[in-house]
C-alpha cells in the first residue's frame, strides 16, 4: 500500500469522495484533538532486553499524556524511568484504488517519544479522577470512593508531549495518473468505531436507572 | 482499573449482561480469531537505542503474521532481523463498576513476541496477494497488475506464531461483594468497529458500479 505522502488538491463535489491526502507532522492541537478521540493506545518499552508493549488507556493533562495499571505490573515497572514510545491510531477507513500499490488507509494517528515517569501522592489520585473526568465524564463523584489499599496498589505514569507527531491521511485514493481511465471501482470503505446502548450489570439495582452521565461517554 | 483475573459463573439472562471475566491465555484458535478481527496492529521495535512503534495491517498465513511496507522504511529496515513485540487489539466496551478500582475495558488481544524476517522475490508477491485475500477478498483479480518496479518498492515481513497469547475480557463489571448494595448504576458500554457504505472516489467511471467483492469485506 502506498507510503506515498502526495497532496491532490480539494475538490467540492460533496456527492462523491473529497481527494485529500494530508499527511505528516502536525501542529499540538491535531495530536490533542487524536488523543480526546482514541483513549485506547499502545506503549513501547523494553524489557529482558526485547521490545514489549502494553496495551492500556491513556488520558492527556496539560503537557502529559498518562495511564495506569497495577503496582504488581511488570511492565510499569520496566518502563519507569525510561524510554517508551506511545502511539494511538484511529482506522478511520479502507482506501481502495486502481492498483494494489496505492491502496492504503484512513487513519489518524499520534506517536510520542519520551520517558515514562511515576506519579505518586496526591497527584496520583488526583490524575485517576481526571481519568474519569476524560473516560467517563461525571461519573467520579457517583462512585464509592477509591480506598487508600486501592490507591496503593494502582500506578499512574505519564510522558511528556514533546517528542513526537500526529499523522492524518483522510480522502479517497490517490492513483497513478494512467490508471485512472481503467474501469476499475476505486473509493473508500469508512470505518466507525461507536458506543453502543448501554447495558445493565444482571446485579445492578433494580431502584436505579441508567445515570444522565452515560451520555456524556464519547468516542472518536 | 482492575487487573484481576476473577472469573464468575456465567448467567444465562439474556436480557441482561452476562457476568463473564475470562482473560489470560489462550490456545491458537483464540490467536487466529483476534488476528482476524483486527487488521490493525502495533509493532514494537528498537531504533537508535530506543523502542519504536510501527503502526500497520497485518494478515496471517498459516504459522507467521505478515505486514508490509515501503523499501524505504526506516522502521522496517530496523527491525529485520531484530526482536519485535506485535500487538493486535481490539476494544470491545467500557465496563463501569460501582468503585473506580472496578472500572476496566472488554477487549480482545493478541501478543506475539518473535523475530522479524524479511520475505522476498516469489513468496513476497503471493504474500501480497494473500494480503489483498485477507483484507478485501476478490479484489486482487480486478486490480491493474503490480509492476516489478512496485514489487522492488515493497517489502514484506513476518514473524512466527511461537511465542505470545490471546487475552480476552467479555462481561459485566466484577465489584467488591459489600459493593453490590451500593445504590450505583454499573454496566457495559458496548463499543463496535463497523463498515460503512462504500463511498465512489470522484475520478470512478461512470460505466464502473461498485463491485460484488465490497460486501465480503469484514472487520471485527
Amino acid at each position: 500500500m502506498s507510503q506515498s505522502t502526495d497532496q491532490a488538491p480539494l475538490k467540492t463535489n460533496r456527492s462523491r469522495l473529497r481527494r485529500s491526502h494530508e499527511r505528516g507532522h502536525y501542529d499540538r492541537a491535531a495530536i490533542d484533538q487524536v488523543l480526546a478521540a482514541m483513549p485506547m493506545c499502545h506503549i513501547a518499552y523494553e524489557i529482558d532486553g526485547a521490545p514489549s508493549i502494553l496495551p492500556t488507556l491513556q488520558w492527556r493533562e496539560g503537557d502529559y499524556v498518562y495511564w495506569h495499571g497495577s503496582a504488581a505490573s511488570r511492565a510499569l515497572r520496566a518502563m519507569e524511568g525510561k524510554s517508551v514510545c506511545l502511539s494511538v491510531s484511529c482506522l478511520d477507513g479502507y482506501v481502495l484504488a486502481r492498483s494494489a500499490m496505492h491502496h492504503s488507509v484512513n487513519f489518524r494517528s499520534v506517536m510520542l517519544f519520551g520517558e515514562a515517569e511515576r506519579v505518586e501522592g496526591d497527584h496520583a489520585a488526583t490524575s485517576l479522577e481526571r481519568m474519569f473526568d476524560a473516560l467517563f465524564p461525571g461519573r467520579w463523584e457517583t462512585l464509592r470512593p477509591m480506598t487508600d489499599q486501592e490507591f496503593k496498589a494502582t500506578w499512574v505514569m505519564r510522558m511528556p508531549i514533546t517528542e513526537g507527531a500526529a499523522k492524518i491521511r483522510s480522502g479517497g485514493p490517490k492513483d497513478d495518473e494512467e490508471d485512472y481511465e481503467l474501469p476499475i471501482w476505486a473509493g473508500v470503505v469508512p470505518i466507525e468505531m461507536n458506543l453502543m446502548p448501554p447495558i445493565d450489570d444482571a446485579e445492578t439495582r433494580l431502584d436505579v436507572p441508567q445515570p444522565d452521565h452515560l451520555s456524556r461517554i464519547k468516542l472518536g
